[in-house]
């Protein structure tokens, strides 16, 4: 007998009550499921950079301490949600039980290894042992159990690459999916950060959707990114350019596209003040999908207004439907990409 | 003889070079044309509040004053952008001369009395005499010259309703335009602030498009606002739920829509902490149009992921095509609109 649990989990909200889970400041985290959740027997814990940094610095970079402010932040709290940063991070184990109401994004069953996509700050959890903290990797093997809700998305994790290389992917995977439903065949597509993580997969992406006559476009600032667009070999063009300078910008993309501009233009690049840019990039009636988290919105708005610009503009989702499976096939089908994920996160 | 201009207007900046003129501390306000600019015969500056707030207290009241530190910062900047707020306003005039290659988005002739839509913070001006100081309105009666860049939109300004008026409309213009290509027949559209300006201009735009086998629903936080609602009367219902309570807007939308949701959400509430609500309150695959500049960009990214939600977010540009002629047409034709626009701006 299970009782009947919210898809969003806010049966598990304690204080204060009509929350949501995440603003939430203490959760339920009794390890007894309800119809729609989902019980994880957890092995890693990936915390959030700015959560660990700031837990090394408090337990003066002490392993028992850290283990020890740890504890009392699930004891306090029910989810391992840093009080002073506000973030958290993900979680690696193995499926224990499935409630039968859970509706989950992509199929699941007991034992298989699933990495959860939603944040730890959100998560139910209870730690029974904490065995070693990885200070390099900002990991901690634990022994634990989690909960995740019917809303909440997750990967099973594939055979076939190691978990440290699938979660890199896996962390940028909204990119790459959304990139598959925006781009049409014939388009010329600029990717602003193209040697970047999202930027790589989103160009290989790019490249089947526009096919043979479509043009990719990549631009980035330093020489170490160009050389990784260079090598993935689907750019028709590598700009290296400073993306927060617009007119400079503005007139590469002129010159590599005879004055047409871009169809689609994708921001993947994690600096501020790249908004005028990718509006002076893209042509009239075209789409800028702005993935970079440094995207402010009334810099795009207002800039879009200002010269008179009749653009799309969409707010990178972080989840779009099946992004796991289509990120993780990206770099499986492209043996170039698997190379230089390789180097970079494995 | 002209010379030949940028259509964004950087052949007039001064310092620093390299930019574009709303960003340039200093641009060129001599008023010879370009050939393809527009010279305007200046009679009102429309000072932004924050603007005209500051000034206001600088001058401690004193018209005289207020006029001096006008003709200060129009000097040192060769435009009305107060260095202080960083902010511009607009201006109503008359078209004096039109560049051979001015490439307007709507047509004007010499003669019209237009206002202009891009900030005063980008617009070369002169000014030759400060006629008046309205502290009520926010206003400035000058003699003055102007320069419209070919980018730059602005708006011919209609003869059948009062210049104040027109200049409320025109200011929200993006959102009923918009609105008017995002509804489909048949659609169910939730308008988050429904009672406000924008938010009535959406309703009217949204039933329009949704048509008979459509459905329109407002949602507004005070009673002032859903009476507005109730007088527009497009809406099929009326919530009055407070748009940050995410939870309650959920529960409210599910029952107004027998648990399917909107197709449809447009966000006209300018309070923060709005995009939870937004996106709960949409259909899996559905759309959010973020009108609102209290937007966060990561509040909403990161809240769609979070939920595991596949919602497409759009970033309300402030500009879209026709957006002035589809506006100011949209409170002509409804008799309540004009009503509802008269007794609250006119």
């Amino acid at each position: 007998m299970y009782k009947p649990g919210c898809p969003y989990g806010t049966h598990r909200v304690l204080e204060p009550k009509g929350v949501l889970p995440q603003p939430a400041w203490k959760i339920d985290n009794t390890m007894e499921i309800y119809d729609n959740e989902l019980l994880i027997d957890v092995d890693t814990l990936n915390i959030d950079a700015a959560s660990f940094t700031q837990i090394k610095k408090q337990a003066q970079g002490d392993a028992e301490a850290f283990a020890a402010i740890m504890r009392d932040i699930v004891s306090q709290r029910g989810k391992h949600h840093n009080p002073v940063t506000g973030s958290g991070g993900m979680l690696m184990g193995t499926v224990q039980e499935i409630g039968p109401k859970f509706a989950g994004k992509t199929p699941v069953k007991v034992g298989d290894r699933i990495a959860t996509l939603v944040s730890l700050s959100l998560t139910p959890l209870q730690i029974h042992r904490i065995k070693a903290i990885d200070m390099e990797k900002d990991q901690a093997s634990v022994e634990a159990q989690a909960i995740l809700f019917s809303s909440g998305i997750y990967a099973v994790l594939p055979e076939d690459m190691s978990p440290t290389l699938a979660l890199a992917i896996l962390d940028v995977a909204g990119a790459p999916a959304q990139t598959a439903h925006l781009v049409r065949p014939g388009q010329t597509v600029l990717i602003i950060g193209g040697g970047g993580k999202s930027g790589l997969l989103c160009a290989y992406e790019a490249k089947k959707r526009a096919g043979i006559t479509g043009k990719i476009i990549g631009l980035g600032s330093g020489k170490a990114s160009c050389a990784r667009m260079e090598r993935l070999g689907v750019f028709d063009h590598i700009l290296q350019v400073d993306a927060t300078d617009p007119l400079k910008v503005l007139a590469a993309i002129q010159e590599a596209t005879q004055g047409n501009l871009a169809d689609v233009t994708i921001n993947c690049v994690n600096i501020p003040g790249t908004e005028m840019s990718s509006i002076l990039a893209t042509k009239e009636n075209g789409l800028v999908y702005f993935f970079s988290m440094a995207t402010s919105f009334t810099a795009a708005a207002l800039g879009a207004e200002g010269i008179g610009k009749d653009v799309t503009m969409l707010i990178g989702n972080g989840y779009c439907k099946d992004h796991a499976v289509v990120s993780l096939q990206t770099v499986r089908e492209c043996p170039v990409l698997m190379e230089i994920f390789q180097e970079l996160f494995a």
